[in-house]
């Protein structure tokens, strides 16, 4: 077999085997959005069966032949060759059989997770979380070969990231949050909090102008209710959920806008790459960047609110903020709370370094699941200063667990460092941003992201995707600068 | 490898084929209900990899190993056998390039079928329609070995009938069909049509009453809107659609009661027999049976049409129908239309003779479809008296023939055959079947179905399945009589 042919048939075996994962990913949609509830445990096996699927798709011998004789002709090449050797030696190393058994219990976690929480019943929760524990040490056992286990997890999804890295960056992170925190709270001047009743459709119309104002592709997507907030799918095909609390609309809003820039991030990438392995979001730190600036750098800020307050406004009516300056406060507004998807901009990162402490425990073994209630209380006390006040408030929050996401937590920090990278980047390549943003026009921004960062999908490293972007070398710095001198701006320190 | 072990390795294997066949299944029906308009392509590819996965299953050599030495231990076992290795026979007989390229092609062919009706452009269409055609008669020379053509492909949807045996009943219905239409249309009283506006909201809160009504089970199915009503899947994940036509609620209000009846078939099934061949109704024919009775003998009948006037009455006010004798007629009203899905019983079954006809020519080859739309016309005039004024109203009004179902359109005529024997013996079996339909009761009739039809799923052959039901011997004869009492009555003749 030529170079050439062994190419050709490699890439159309993968463009299958890319085509069925999609199919994984529109079943896990369904789960979400529409399933009949009395239909979960047949979805666990037909959840089971197409991974069992990918799993020998991924582990054919025939891969491992075809790397060996084709040539790359490009980058793109180059980049496609990389990203499925990859994928082959990480299934390789990974038993069919726990791959779906892996698939066949975290499809039904998820549900017995949801119904946890609603009851607030750690022990409802307890026995299958167990389970997704000891299914996932076994896959990060088989995964590490001599490396560190948790490192093996958090390779799958932030290639080349470590907890040693990690760790670093947090260390470096933690005091400047620490401290502007604690300025923060300490502020005289206090934004006054959203009240009042905003009604469903209002939000979902509203939510839905949002999308549509980020660039959002209706031709391509669609949106739905979720108990969470997501976004799904590759291609020409990229759904996103929205929720709505009657009582705060920013969590409809700003999730929505945050789902938008996932979604962004897949639709940008060049068609060309479509159903292939560069052709959808590289790492979930760089997927993250990309929510997190929509939402924050771009749809936080001080332009971007005032366009905002004047669109709730007239659809709203007055809602007791005074003014865009006081809005723009609001919609910053920092406090203590239980739940990391309502974390502000300066308590996000804390409790991510909660959940990457805890959930190393649990995969290296010095943590039981049976002791994760306690030590959750007892950390979260020590960093926020509040005793948790019921499970759903605190280890039954999130669904990441529940569905075998060990090792996903810290991209989500990762994701705002680069964010932090990116704004510094847009900020002088855009020098009328906020002018445009004022006016509810993303398009400087968003334009620039997808012509620099998201069409290029997998075809570069993570790391070097986002210093491409930026023109420098990523670090936390631009992001806590950006963080203290919003926010002192805010608190007027 | 022992007959046991044989058998338990097979039945392992076909659980997950199963499996992946629900999940083609809702990928259909994602398609159908709430895809992107832009996922068009990638959704055509996706289920081709899938159809890939399916027929390499169903052509694993393996299973000829295993049915060979597994032996049935009763007749469940014997039953599963049976089916496994006809589809493992008809799958062999079908190259996987074949199988994956009619489900690209199909898939993709619904859209542009859709729009060329919308179009009322047959020129739109007949490039994608001879396409489709090239392949389904490739794929039925594969299948026929020896056998006719259009015959292996009937085999598909009704196995063990064929063009002669269905020809043969076909000719004995005609005369006494057209000699009641001809009467009825002649008679001196004609039920007055109905007319007025039915909001869109108020029809879908009935249309969801009428599916409880008739016992459908909301915890493992839903109910979306779709362009054509249709169930989808089988086990705990049964859903179906509706279509909403202000001007007409029998068309919303029957059609969903005849989707209930294709899902009640697939819901009713023991549920010990999901996920395995004997898990789904047995033929094409058998379940339009059960969405035939449902809709109309049981629908349509004198006693349930009079609780649904009291329904309709309380929810839309005076819709200028006098009482529930007329409202009976008005929902049974005979008239010479040109679309299927809208005929009355009496015009029904000969939509169905002349497509099969035209069907088999295609096949055959004695009919290209470039002359398609002229004979289509031609017979329709002939057997209807009446010119088709537009393709949308002709060959363009059915959804089938592009996405390749040719045989399937016999078997809605012998779903009506053997409703008509069904009802024949639920009369004899529930004496008071009328008093419990005027009170919108109809547990009698499907509770009957499920027990002695319903839960059977793929046990015994179709025409054993009915005629077990029956407790004889199904022929056209009960549903001419049940016609002609019922239109001739209707009509005062």
């Amino acid at each position: 077999m030529s170079a050439d042919v062994a190419f050709a048939e490699l890439m159309d075996y993968q463009r299958q085997t890319e085509a069925l994962a999609q199919v994984m990913g529109r079943l896990s949609w369904d789960q979400e959005t529409v399933m009949p509830r009395g239909a979960a445990e047949q979805r666990a096996e037909e959840m089971a069966a197409l991974e069992g699927v990918l799993h020998a798709r991924r582990t054919d011998p025939r891969i491992a032949e075809w790397l060996e004789l084709a040539e790359p002709e490009d980058e793109e090449d180059e980049a496609q060759l990389r990203l499925i050797r990859r994928s082959h030696e990480r299934a390789t190393k990974v038993p069919g059989r726990l791959a779906q058994e892996i698939a066949r219990v975290t499809s039904a976690a998820q549900g017995i997770w949801a119904e946890a929480r609603a009851a607030d019943d750690v022990a409802m929760f307890l026995p299958t979380l167990t389970e997704v524990i000891r299914l996932k040490r076994e896959e990060a056992a088989a995964l590490a070969v001599g490396r560190d286990r948790y490192d093996a997890l958090v390779d799958d999804y932030e290639p080349s990231a470590t907890a040693a890295s990690i760790s670093a960056i947090f260390d470096r992170m933690r005091p400047r949050l620490v401290a502007l925190r604690e300025a923060v709270l300490g502020a005289e001047y206090q934004p006054k909090p959203l009240s009042g009743h905003f009604g469903l459709e209002a939000q979902v119309r509203m939510a839905r102008d949002l999308a549509a104002t980020f660039g959002y592709d209706w031709t391509r997507g669609r949106m739905d209710m979720a108990v969470h907030p997501f976004s799904s799918g590759s291609g020409s095909d990229v759904r996103i959920t929205m929720r709505v609390v009657e009582a705060d609309p920013f969590n409809c809003f700003y999730s929505t806008i945050h789902e938008v820039g996932h979604a962004a991030y897949e639709l940008g990438i060049d068609p060309d790459y479509a159903l292939t392995p560069i052709g959808a979001g590289v790492s979930m730190g760089v997927h993250e960047s990309q929510s997190r600036i929509y939402e924050n750098q771009l749809g936080r800020s001080r332009a971007f609110t005032g366009w905002l307050f004047g669109r709730m406004s007239e659809r709203f009516g007055d809602f007791g903020i005074a003014d865009a300056e006081a809005f723009y406060a609001t919609a910053n507004r920092v406090q203590s709370g239980y739940i990391r998807t309502e974390a502000d901009e300066v308590h996000y990162n804390l409790h991510i370094m909660m959940r990457f402490d805890l959930e190393r425990g649990l995969i290296r073994g010095t943590l039981e699941p049976e002791d994760l209630e306690e030590a959750w209380n007892a950390r979260f006390l020590e960093d926020f200063g509040v005793a948790v006040d019921r499970p759903s408030h605190g280890m039954l929050q999130d669904v990441h667990w529940s569905v075998g996401l060990f090792g996903y937590f810290p991209t989500y920090a990762l994701g705002n460092v680069y964010a932090g990278c990116l704004m510094k980047a847009i900020r002088e390549a855009v020098p009328d941003l906020d002018e445009q943003l004022a006016r509810g026009d993303t398009s400087g921004a968003t334009g620039w992201l997808r012509e620099n960062l998201q069409r290029h999908g997998g075809l570069y490293r993570p790391h070097e995707t986002v210093t491409r972007a930026c023109g420098f070398e990523p670090s936390e710095e631009p992001l806590l600068d950006y963080l203290e001198a919003k926010f002192r701006g805010i608190y007027r320190l």
